[in-house]
């Protein structure tokens, strides 16, 4: 592994696999987004580094299927919708082998998208970590930050908190949570994914009951303004 | 029920307890602290009174047995250890009838409090509702909020999530949460309890992990500042 590992973002077409796929780019590290339509890839690919180029950033984005894009990344993302993440971690669990694995994923269960209903494993983060085994390190993170704020420029106005049971794979993670332009913050055990994960329909209420494109900052810890 | 309800707290003489005592009774309400033991309850109510007169407070908090306090306040709310929620609620069933209940429990297991570990039914809010039934209207807050900042002075620098099934008790307890100095949010239903008590565990390692006593501030919404 380079100084710089190779992104791969499985679900990269969404809006929070899009913006994350930008902020990445522009911040020097090589993209790749995985989708399992590959015209669509490529037309998502196209149009972010169309964006980075009139943003004057010198990044570009790749696009491959998942799975030749989860072997290509040394650190792996996965940003699909819960109900699409067992069905797309199976096939490409031996790509992820030794490998850092950022779930991004938020266990939503439409209609009710604002009612918080967690999965009996307790979280998607745990989910994914039983699934893929001890042979993956599993990174719960941006479970609450607004896709809108990442597919913008500059400072994102929310802390990230970051889940998993590896510390040196955390740290990895808050590295790619500030090169996306927010603070990310040791949250604890993969387990603690499920505050983050809940918190998000928490979010989803706030904007409808209050306007706005909501997150969490963490005040109060030594050498904080709050 | 007057303007100004009575208030009343159920292992009031806790940390958190004492300190929302402490909090209301300044702004003018009057406070009751229900205690499984008469002399420890009227020994911190004391205290506490002690406190408020050093502050040039003209609040003072009276003690009471756990039912008697129930049934004297027009707002309950239950600050006990989680271990103690059930055996706490049940006997004061009756006296919650057509009342609002404020549960600030969070299902924490020693010895792993900063390791999420929720119980089956989703959240101790949840538990809480399920146990008194539609005649009283279970509110979850102030998980999130450090005693140390309740049991000081001025604004508290942290929001308090504010959910429960019933909108009107929910503003009740917003107004219970600004006289108690914090910002309190409309975080939706009781099922949304989950997250603010699963964030405490969160809170508790990230206290360690950096030092200070933090709490969440929500970020992002119209008219916010962040």
């Amino acid at each position: 592994m380079s100084a710089r590992p190779t992104l791969a973002i499985v679900g990269g077409t969404g809006a929070l696999g899009s913006g994350l796929a930008l902020r990445w780019a522009a911040a020097g590290y090589r993209v790749v987004i995985g989708s399992r339509d590959a015209a669509r890839g490529a037309e998502v690919a196209a149009a972010l580094s169309a964006t980075l180029a009139s943003r004057g950033s010198g990044g570009r984005i790749e696009a491959l299927d998942n799975r030749a894009a989860a072997a290509a990344g040394d650190i792996v993302v996965l940003a699909v919708a819960f109900s699409h993440q067992r069905a797309t971690l199976e096939p490409i669990r031996a790509e992820l082998a030794g490998k850092t694995l950022v779930d991004v994923t938020v266990p939503l269960v439409p209609p009710k998208v604002m009612r918080v209903q967690l999965p009996p494993e307790g979280s998607a983060g745990q989910l994914a970590q039983a699934l893929l085994g001890e042979q993956t390190r599993v990174v719960s993170a941006f479970q609450n930050v607004a896709a809108t704020h990442l597919q913008g420029e500059g400072p994102v106005p929310c802390d990230v908190l970051v889940c998993g049971d590896d510390r040196d794979a955390r740290q990895q993670v808050i590295g790619l949570v500030e090169a996306a332009g927010a603070r990310g913050l040791h949250g604890g055990s993969i387990a603690n994914a499920a505050a983050a994960e809940a918190l998000t329909s928490v979010l989803i209420f706030l904007n409808k009951e209050y306007g706005g494109h909501s997150g969490i900052r963490i005040s109060g810890l030594d050498g904080d303004r709050g």
